[in-house]
């Protein structure tokens, strides 16, 4: 095994030599394999948007076997869905690719200040269907978020007690942020600190902003240097127990290739740990989705 | 068996024998058995309307022997109904048709615009009556609908290691949502598709118009093509993993007999697996009834 | 549903409909389907006589899909077999025909005057896997027949609470009985006494000869009737609640063809309600197996 | 309610309401009802003895229906039997009389000079088929008595917590004593007390002969009155809590009307609570079976 | 993924994709990785045969990283061993290669004429430790073989929930054979007959030899062909399920490189899928170990 690795690896001394080895799966899959950088392909779009939002603008991807097989053709070091799409496919692909369960989900046919999601998978699911680990959101920020945090505790105990990775997706709402502050540069560092507070083996975020959100950080915040995306990741990065974490950050909506470029090398640069790409990738057509994933893997495998 | 009952139970990969032998059963079942397309008959209209609106318009159909009998003599599928009618009846009929726990429940006692329902029955119980199956209503759209995903959650997984087969009745509902956004294209849509992310082997919605209810969907379903009913189902069939899942259609309120049987064409044509008829079946007069589903039965029966 | 069956399920008062409706799925199925008999192809000789001696008579029958299909194509009311044999193929013939996972087993590398057997499947494993009931055999006789006992009494009960079939196997043996006794009317009649008694719904005991066994029973078979076998099944039949539990016998080692119909003969014009025929089946080259189990299933046919 | 009925539930001050209900349903049931006395049925010859020793001298007996319409006829306490007797009809007498699952038995195809018993019940079975109570054989005596005792220890604990009645048959048997020893005085006390000590509600023993087994037990017995059948039975009722728990007394072996009704007269006059007659009832032609029932309640019933 | 291994995965199809996809990384791995043939280390002995007798030959061996590194630089397909060697360095080692837990064991301080083994791991520990699934020994002949089946059935069952692959050692031993016939071809074929049958993934073997134990088998086996190695072997692969489970076999007693090259060759040349090779890799000094391994690993390679 490779020693970045390994270093990595060594980070997560209390977890167990079963979460370990998930986590190596992780780590030496596709073709970042080794490098210690990873891009996961995440499908819970369906759930969050409605299919038609998500699938129509390129339609095979309605099929759930369609996202596994990018992810493969890809490369990719993971596909992460909530229980319906890998339970449609994973006999057929089981051995492929490692699979992330995203534990919880929401849909928004109703529309709430304070959001929260919902349990629509299990441990057991995860362990039947093969996965390496769970995925879980949570929203700091929302007047929900601390029941969140709760069943977040239970689950990842559980998890962590049969061998699996707990993979947080941490995003920032409520009534008392802003839409600005959702990706502020001192609320996206403490949603990578929460998650990793609360035992979170990889955590995504959305790329920060130089934006400062909190009045009562501000001052802390005077001599953190946040004048590129590079410096706002490596900023991110610390504070996530100064990078002793892999920490991987979201694609956000659809938008033009050479913007998403210019992202991933900003995220690269600043010491992200890697992408988790969804709609960006399966709303292109195929032959285009897999020319740009082969250059955001190309990104994060110049520079280890 | 027949090569498209095959099929089918091919798209459930993660489930285990026992699963599929109780939706083999199902899809084998009455006049429609072996076709791939299917009738259920579905009876909780006395808890969610009360026995005077359900069944004095054909008073027979107070006894719960009445549903039973019309089921099997009219060549349905399956029968669908909440606990006490199924206890009712269910050892005089053991073995003459598939069962179907409906495990929640709504009376409309109370106005709730952000509607749930009860858990009226449980997997034991589905075990213990026979049945191949437990059915499950979510209210996409509800405030409260997080909650009842987390159960179906719990129940789904229970459901699967028991062998029963798990079909969600997903209807959107909630203060978010107009009347006619409920059965919107897009909102149907995306009704299908969480329940088939929620784990759902059998999806129910109901028929879908050409409305389009989201504004931030409208974009993406410009060029779908939503000119009849025929499209429009074809898109929720679509919508649910790309057809590699039942969809079935509801009746909707009791209307003409000419009406329903242009509706199920609509639906045929669009690649629906069939409906479920309640209303406009116990409703009729037992002769009326029996002639009705043998059309309906006979439209699907054209068309494999 | 056939008066016949619907009069066999009342037998059953104290299970439940899912029990019930498992039973109807045994009667109704295969070519005997309706008449109240029917034959079952066992195959546990893999365990209890090894494979060369079960299989190398007719080596297709080394393949676990072989004795679905012979099943299937022959018409046959169920099939019968340990773990490993199920799960090898289950899915692959989900919903083809009623399958019974035998629970317990004995492989005869040591030999013991007082034999007993051993739990190689669960009650988890029939539901996972699709079946309608579980096979348990006893050894009437043997000193270690209590403890046999007592986990068919554990097993019995929790497989009628989920709604499966209980069929014993019940087979004199031990120290205390001559090899003539294992086959003696007396003993044959009080082994399907005691499987009905502890709670047994479908009984299998070997075709019992004349002979009586036990000295303190002489005087009161002074009087029974058993001049041929079918006088001598009449009494076993009688024996195991008068006819209202179902009773089947075993074929037993492998002879000609003649010999096995003369004593299918004799078992229908006893009342006996079927067969349970393994090594005189698989062992036959396929085409002369399906022509036996065809002349079987033609004479239980005649008579109801 | 008779005085003597609240008078009797008085001794079982530490049983829970529960039981106490369904002691008095057996107490007040059948033409001894509101006596303290009682006379049940019992069935489990067809395990003890086999179905042709026990059913062939009065072949109606055979079928499971006879028991209980025989023990109804007759005016009856309660019914005691197997699971299998019981599960065959429990559903068609339900609420017809007072049921006992007797939850251990023996089958004689192998001898053993210290027997026991194997559970072929439970109580899970027993609340499933409305029994007021459980029955379970203990052999005092028996180098096998211990685990008896252990499995009863925890069926009763159980049993008391569902509000059921524990009836315990102490049958003295085992190496170390003779055949005459087993109904000796000083045996038959014994076994009452040892029932009374593990919790039994009601005891059932065999009637007492003046004989003295143990030579450590002579000295004691000396003055204790032995004369006659009467004065031995009220030494036995004695040992039971001086009179404090229910005693009954086996019929035994078939024999003459005359010699029972000496018999029962005898426990009658020694303060017995009743009889539990098996062969002596069933094994006769029914309508003769039913005189000698009468005869016998007659006796118990003349003196309270 | 090669087809061949997607081929093996479909004999198991009763399995979740969980358990799929950990047979899939054990085929996968290695310098054997996709021919759906493998080589296994397993170090078992300093339980079996104690430290001295074990490890002497090649001191290094006494390290439980000196295994790992072995299995990982001769680049065998997994490593398999008792709790106490996998807790050693299973974080060390974390993702390297694939692990087998052994769940049972036996010490030799004590001879028993018919030997069982002791459970040592459980599941939790396999899953904590990152195997991908477990071992477990049965001795098929053993007076005690009954509880070892037993304890395997439920641990099995445990194992397939939770997505491990069950490797079964199947050693015939026992007072009724004889030391020849512990590997005779009639007791290897029904040895894998049994392990198939208890529901093994994987099944491990002795090599059989022409001999024929059991009397009774002697005519079944009078067409099987076994003039060598590899004609045996066929009839082994055979024996279980014809072909469609995975039959590896063990390396047996310390011998000369050319002995051991010459029996590879014979099984590979049976349709064997691999081997299992203990104390002929460890015992050697690691330099000629590494050569051994690799010349056997070759030997499977040539011929798919």
């Amino acid at each position: 095994m490779q020693d970045r690795i390994r270093e990595i690896l060594s980070w997560y001394g209390s977890d167990n030599p079963g979460t370990l080895t998930n986590l190596a799966r992780l780590l030496n899959h596709g073709a970042l394999g080794g490098t210690g950088k990873l891009v996961i392909l995440p499908v819970d779009q369906g759930v969050e948007h409605g299919p038609g939002r998500s699938f129509a603008p390129n339609p095979p991807a309605y099929d759930p076997r369609y996202h596994f097989e990018l992810a493969i053709d890809a490369g990719l070091s993971a596909y992460a869905a909530p229980l319906g799409f890998l339970e449609a496919s994973a006999r057929d692909y089981a051995g492929d690719l490692p699979l992330i369960l995203k534990l919880n989900n929401r849909e928004n046919l109703h529309s709430d200040a304070d959001p929260t999601q919902s349990l629509t998978g299990s441990i057991a699911a995860a362990l039947r269907l093969g996965c390496v680990g769970i995925g879980y959101t949570v929203y700091p920020g929302s007047a929900l978020r601390q029941e969140m945090y709760e069943k977040l505790q239970v689950l990842a105990e559980e998890a962590k007690r049969y061998g699996l990775v707990v993979v947080v997706w941490s995003y920032p709402r409520g009534t008392d942020l802003s839409k600005e502050g959702e990706t502020a540069l001192d609320v996206t560092a403490y949603a990578a600190q929460i998650a990793a507070q609360l035992g979170a083996h990889v955590i995504k975020v959305k790329p920060p902003t130089a934006h400062i959100e909190q009045d009562e950080a501000r001052k802390a915040y005077a001599d953190v240097s946040a004048g590129t995306l590079a410096e706002c990741v490596s900023h991110v990065v610390q504070s996530a127990f100064n990078g002793r974490r892999v920490v991987i950050f979201s694609g956000g909506p659809a938008k033009g290739e050479e913007e998403i470029i210019e992202e991933i090398t900003g995220i690269r640069d600043g010491g992200g740990f890697g992408s988790i790409i969804g709609r960006n990738a399966f709303q292109r057509e195929r032959g285009q989705a897999l020319d740009l994933l082969q250059r955001i893997v190309g990104i994060y495998a110049d520079k280890q």
